[in-house]
């Protein structure tokens, strides 16, 4: 007997790169060519990519390999400087990962026990949930949303909007700033990651700092912890996190360059229609024709 | 520095007890006592549980432990039929996990080079990806959804419905049947489970046959496999599965007997109201009022 299992070209349909939409709502053209997101990529031209920042990039290394995270300075600008001052100060040199709750987060920083010195951080950043709709890209799906109005994209983030603003949404990947009650709790001191289905009730609840771009595996692996909420209920269960630098700071030599599909690019747009209507054989019963916004994450690689 | 997390009772929201809708778009009474779910469920009749039909059941032993699949038998009868079979031949006895690909699934079954009688299994069971609606319990969500007309909850399942029938969703730790191109390409013998975002584009693609009730983390925290769709590439690689038995046939005093809360019940109905109008005060900036179908899961407790 052999079973094929989940086809190649299915099994991209949600893993971290895995895209979304350009052109509102374009009905399905039966005649296009069935190309994968693989095939697109390979074909698109380097203008539709652009590099990392290294001042926007944080590099989190542990025992086990490296996390690379980009910061979304749009979206929460003030946290995000506040995680460099963080870093520069050595802040998270020998800090923990102190949760992992399953379907849930992953959540890393200092223990109580031992705390550091912020050096030019500040003890509390106030929350950055919802940003103008004004002076940032924003590249629309056409399908409806559970949480908000509008969902789409922005510079390679997964966002929402509505009249109010634009925000960030808690999609698999995406990186937050913990607190406690009240939106100024946090200072990006204890970071979380979604590990699960996006807990969308986040939205607009919690600061949203940016998205793992490398080494998500790292953190969705960690054995989930046995307290409440996931959290280790001892020192020698917490992974060690060796540091976080901005690579900004990380010799050349050391940084690991890559790119990121710009979200309002033509390729983009080809890889959300690829997504969204599935031509494959494999899904003759249902081609879908739709795609939520957490199915959907800005395709990354290695700098050519 | 003290920074609290993500509260407890925030933590709770998209964990596996996370739940959904009875009662469709109800106001929020601002009067109302704030309960935790943990409050509401602990208050709740016996009569609003059910116990898992050991028929229906299926334990999975992993050298790590145990994991607990509830067979959706009003859904997929003939994939349950084949599975059962296939544990009573002792099919999956020493199967293996061949593939973890992060936020996307985990899948085991026997590999090709280690084939095995199927016993009285048939080698393919035509796909059972839509049923028809009547004869089956439905509890509606009030929420829109990216993917269907309508979405709720069934016995305990999360799903989906239109006018051509009723359907489950692929949310987190459910369980489906792999299979190659076309409907009928599967019969159970490789099973896969969700262990990241939803791919609803699978749905009404691949026969789904219940969901992992108990041991979740065992599966979601498999580390990935370095081939591609994250397939291991070596046999020393992949975790060996024990068994896979019917609890009915499993010796009482081995089994694990759980109660599932009816998703008919009065108490599902305070729990997705809980879930979804947040008024707790870490929620003070946003009381969501929304709920998705994928954040809400029937709890599951040891019977008391």
């Amino acid at each position: 007997m052999r079973i094929l299992g989940i086809l190649a070209v299915l099994a991209l349909s949600a893993c971290a790169s895995a895209p979304a939409a350009d052109t509102p709502a374009a009905p399905a053209d039966p005649a296009a060519p069935v190309r994968s997101v693989q095939e697109i990529l390979d074909a698109s031209p380097a203008s539709d990519w652009r590099a990392l920042n290294p001042e926007n990039t944080i590099y989190m290394e542990l025992e086990r390999g490296r996390v690379i995270i980009e910061l979304a300075t749009e979206y929460a600008p003030n946290h995000a400087a506040n995680i460099r001052a963080l870093a520069r100060a050595n802040y998270f040199d020998a800090a923990n990962i102190l949760r992992s709750q399953d379907n849930y987060v992953v959540q890393w920083g200092r223990r109580d026990e031992d705390p550091k010195s912020l050096g030019a951080a500040t003890e509390v950043v106030r929350g950055e949930v919802v940003r103008p709709r004004a002076g940032v890209e924003f590249t629309p799906l056409p399908d409806p949303d559970t949480y908000a109005d509008e969902v789409g994209f922005s510079n390679g983030f997964q966002v929402a909007r509505d009249e109010s603003g634009t925000w960030m949404t808690h999609c698999y990947a995406v990186v937050g700033s913990a607190r406690g009650d009240g939106l100024d709790g946090g200072n990006g001191g204890q970071l979380y990651v979604v590990i699960g289905q996006s807990p969308r009730n986040l939205d607009r609840n919690i600061t949203l700092v940016g998205r793992v771009v490398q080494g998500m595996e790292l953190l969705s692996t960690q054995p989930r912890g046995s307290g409440a909420l996931g959290f280790y209920e001892t020192p020698g269960e917490m992974a060690v996190l060796r540091s976080i630098r901005v690579a900004s700071d990380v010799p050349a030599a050391q940084r690991t360059n890559l790119q990121v599909l710009r979200t309002d690019s033509g390729t983009w747009a080809s890889v959300v229609d690829a997504r969204r209507t599935r031509r494959e054989a494999f899904f003759a019963a249902n081609p879908v024709n739709r795609l939520g916004v957490c199915n959907g994450s800005a395709p990354v690689r290695p700098a050519p």
